[in-house]
């Protein structure tokens, strides 16, 4: 059976299933969504009006046996950047997705009744829209219950929290993961327009279904070379037993990391939340060091973190999160930082957006920088409850500098900066400034050849370079990312002759095509440019590609570097 | 003694006194300050940072015998919208400065320490800085009362009350006038401005000198032609009368008054705050229907607004604050609107963006439509105490619509559409939309001929015409805006044939030269093509230029219209 775009009018609540068109036939996760997107939404339309469209794809790959391609991709105009936006996460909703033949979900309009919340259920016959009230109000752990109880512990779970009902900038969408926790798509303040169109949540009936694989042989040999190059990869291991929160102290060794909203580039207080101490407090409390995402992860970067006394607290606990919250807030405490992170979880929070807008607010005076407990009841009592503070800082940093009147802001078109300093690791802020989606370290990892050593060495501290490095980090992760692939996979693919290779010849068995090296490059730059195609026509220029002032103007220690770039560097990025 | 530039920098508190450039001399008020601000300011600077500058300009004339030329321009780049910023305003500082040889006064800089504020007092050798406590935290009346004791009544004053002090963009500045009452350089949050270079009031000394005027004779000749212009006029007889809130009948009959944040085109509630009935109102208290808000005025539009008990409520009592209490929020109590209005002049806030922002405020459900004493509560206990609800109400009607998540939202560049609904009259949409400035009825009123009659006639409700009307109200209101001149003005000179020639005679007989109206055309001209030439340079596009995508959508009643001027249409405006 071919896949099929289900889609959905919120405006009439009917529902479609209709063929693929030829020019979305080849694409998968952000390369369909941003090209839906791009075709369907005009460019300067309200984010949260009815003209906006939400879509959901699975990557090309997901839904196969493909080691670690389990990621969803959802793509929207931001009401956060205003740009278009892609963000994908894990969980089991992709495979589920494609294992039922959804190219792609489109979720369109809005009802004109404002008062009532709707979910959809996708089964392989299309979506059915329902009225909800029951999990109305409820935070994410709640939702998941509750449709565990209802649908069976097996069900697909997309799911909004109170932040996304409220429409909150910093709202992200959940996904369901093995264990009934919570992945995130997490930037752009997608969950505001879900929310916007009274989605509550969209539930995935479980299958037998199988996605079709043309040379079932040829795919499970390169299967296999690909995933060994993963699991033989150093930093694959380290990710496993620290989990991207081994960064702390490399970052921080590297003058790099961000500290007491940017004001300087190492936090004293680093050795409480680098990835060491997690994993002796994970191992220590009989937590779990090692943990999975979506099936067929073969890195298991996440983690269960327990609290003292045992209990669940928080998994996927990621390196730019614990930053945020330890060096950026400067909390020197993991168990605030577990505790502000499941808070996060429940309402349904970006963990990178609101942490950064805490800093502001921080360095504004509404609370004071460390105080982890309050920082916590502010989640708690102000944002999950959508008070005019808890608005403000649920909006995003932005949102907290302009309420403030606070100039030491870190965002670029509205979107908080994470957690490497531009400053002092030069190529990222190239992938801050042209970032399609505005500042994302994830649209072109740069930290691998600045820091890590991983596909070459750029000097993060020199000038040179880092354009380019950006550029070729850009183009690979669009591509990547219409794989339905981790991105982790990027440090096998850099520095493993076979990765690459491997992954192309699983796509070309899938769906018995003949792509090459060449083709997949084309794929990411065409991606790249639609976006930026996308972005022009909504009102961006290259002014939006810049780094906030005061960058250039306050060095940071202990390299006592500005943010020196120019401005015609930064153009050129776009010579492709 | 020829004019000077006098120069403040409050990074290193330092003053100068300088020559006026060549490039500067013929100009005054916005066609100085916008000149200054796109020589001196970067474009992609942030607004409260140190870059900014905030430049005072009195008018060509202010400082002469001319009659109504009292007006004090202020420009900067905007905190609210992101564009250059000019406002002007009447009072008594105009004429000072301009007699105390001040052509520009130009504040750069900032504080390192941001815990002292100062004030700057300016007579004819330049300007002194001190470090002020005495009113910091205080209300605009409170601090022109302490002044007044300080330094004598006669003393000028332009202050900020606390919502500069808070840096909330919808903070304008306060001129004392010359009852020692509010007249306001409203929109744009130039306060916030003021407030970011911890300025809290400047203090201008009474002066003896007078201003060289080359050719007494012929300027006495012209004045008196023009006063007669003026004070002739029909429009100038019923300003004098009601106000310029005779136009509550007008607009309200025309269909085009903003009702319940724009969602209908009448107001059953009009009477209640009709010119009539404020007229009525004044007389029956004792209160003045007629006042000037700068010595040498003809026209008095402003009046004396006093309370049920004869008290003083408030004064320059204007028709669109009028219009935004009472129609847009549904007031329709004209005690809560002086009340209202009152608040704000004592925080000091634009009295167009803040009531425009409770519209969106109330359709977000904060509080109800009508429901004025709430209102008050709020301005007074929040915003004025810089609460978290206060600084969201207090940066405007984007930021409402931001926080809670409103998608109808009247905001052009971020700054609200004041009280004449685009649809239904279609000139002003275009003002709205290609200004500068963001959304300013008073950058190109348009109401004069689409619906006064004056000008001739260009039928509202039609698409044809209003381009070019927009054109040429908006290239002769940027220089009238540099004379010193108030708009109202306009009127005159748009209907009678004596008005401009004795205008431009005057500035002619003030400076020995030989300007003829062509002249006057073109320093219009020149005036717009440097403020957008400042805007693209921030990165502003034509999709800036462009209403809000609800105006589009949602047909108005009476007359069932939408906006529907295309955006090449639109774009068509800088042909010239």
């Amino acid at each position: 059976m071919a896949d099929k775009i289900f889609r959905v009018n919120m405006s009439d609540l009917s529902t479609k299933v209709e063929a693929v068109p030829e020019a979305w036939m080849g694409l998968g996760g952000r390369g369909l969504t941003s090209t839906i997107v791009a075709a369907e939404v005009n460019p300067t339309c309200h984010p949260l009006g009815k003209n906006n469209k939400l879509v959901f794809a699975p990557g090309l790959l997901s839904g196969t046996p493909a080691a670690n391609s389990g990621r969803l991709s959802c793509g929207a105009k931001s009401p956060l950047t205003g740009t278009i936006k892609e963000a994908n996460a894990g969980g089991t909703s992709a495979q589920m997705l494609a294992k039922l033949g959804v190219k792609a979900l489109i979720i369109e309009g809005k009802p004109a009744d404002d008062s009532k919340w709707y979910s959809l259920h996708v089964n392989a016959d299309g979506v059915t829209i329902k009225e909800e009230t029951e999990v109305i109000g409820l935070g994410n752990f709640a939702v998941v219950q509750t449709l565990n109880n209802r649908l069976g512990d097996k069900v697909g779970v997309i799911t909004i929290g109170p932040a996304g009902e409220m429409k909150m900038l910093g709202a992200n969408i959940s996904i369901k993961d093995p264990d009934s926790h919570m992945r995130s798509n997490g930037r752009g303040g997608l969950g505001a327009v879900m929310g916007s169109k009274k989605v509550k949540f969209i539930s995935v009936e479980p299958t037998d279904q199988k996605v079709a694989i043309a040379d079932p042989e040829a795919f499970k040999a390169a299967n296999r070379t690909f995933a060994k190059a993963l699991v033989d990869n150093p930093i694959s291991k380290a990710l496993a037993q620290y989990g991207t929160n081994v960064l702390v102290n490399i970052i921080n060794e590297s003058g790099g990391l961000p500290t007491q909203n940017f004001t300087r580039g190492q936090f004293e207080g680093h050795e409480a939340v680098s990835g060491e101490t997690m994993y002796d407090t994970i191992v220590a409390r009989g937590g779990k060091p090692k943990h999975n995402c979506h099936p067929g992860c073969v890195i298991q970067c996440s983690q269960i973190y327990a609290d003292a006394k045992g209990q669940y607290k928080t998994s996927g606990f990621e390196y730019e999160t614990i930053w945020a919250l330890g060096a950026d807030c400067c909390i020197d405490n993991l168990d605030y930082v577990a505790e502000a992170d499941n808070l996060m979880d429940d309402i349904g929070l970006d963990s990178i957006e609101i942490p950064v807008a805490f800093g502001v607010a921080m360095e504004a005076g509404v609370l004071k920088f460390g105080d982890g407990a309050e920082l916590c009841r502010i989640l708690k009592e102000e944002v999950a409850k959508g008070t005019p503070l808890g608005r403000i800082i649920g909006n995003g940093a932005g949102s907290v500098g302009k309420a403030f009147g606070v100039t030491r802001v870190p965002v670029v078109k509205n979107q908080a900066i994470p957690a490497y300093d531009p400053r002092a690791i030069k190529g990222i802020g190239i992938t801050y400034a042209t970032s399609t989606q505005g500042a994302d370290h994830t649209m072109g990892y740069t930290i691998a050849t600045n820091i890590l050593g991983v596909g070459g060495k750029v000097d993060p501290l020199s000038k040179e370079g880092q354009v380019e490095l950006s550029r070729n980090l850009q183009i690979a992760t669009a591509a990547i990312d219409s794989t339905g692939m981790c991105l982790f996979i990027a440090f096998a693919a850099l520095d493993d002759a076979t990765c690459l290779p491997a992954l192309i010849d699983m796509i070309n068995a899938r769906f018995g095509i003949k792509l090459t090296a060449a083709d997949v490059t084309n794929l990411g730059m065409t991606i790249l440019k639609t976006e930026r195609a996308f972005n022009l026509a909504a009102g961006f220029t290259n002014k939006d590609d810049r780094l906030p002032e005061f960058f250039s103007e306050e060095p940071i220690a202990p390299h006592n570097v500005v943010w020196d770039i120019t401005d015609e560097a930064i153009d050129s990025f776009w010579n492709f």
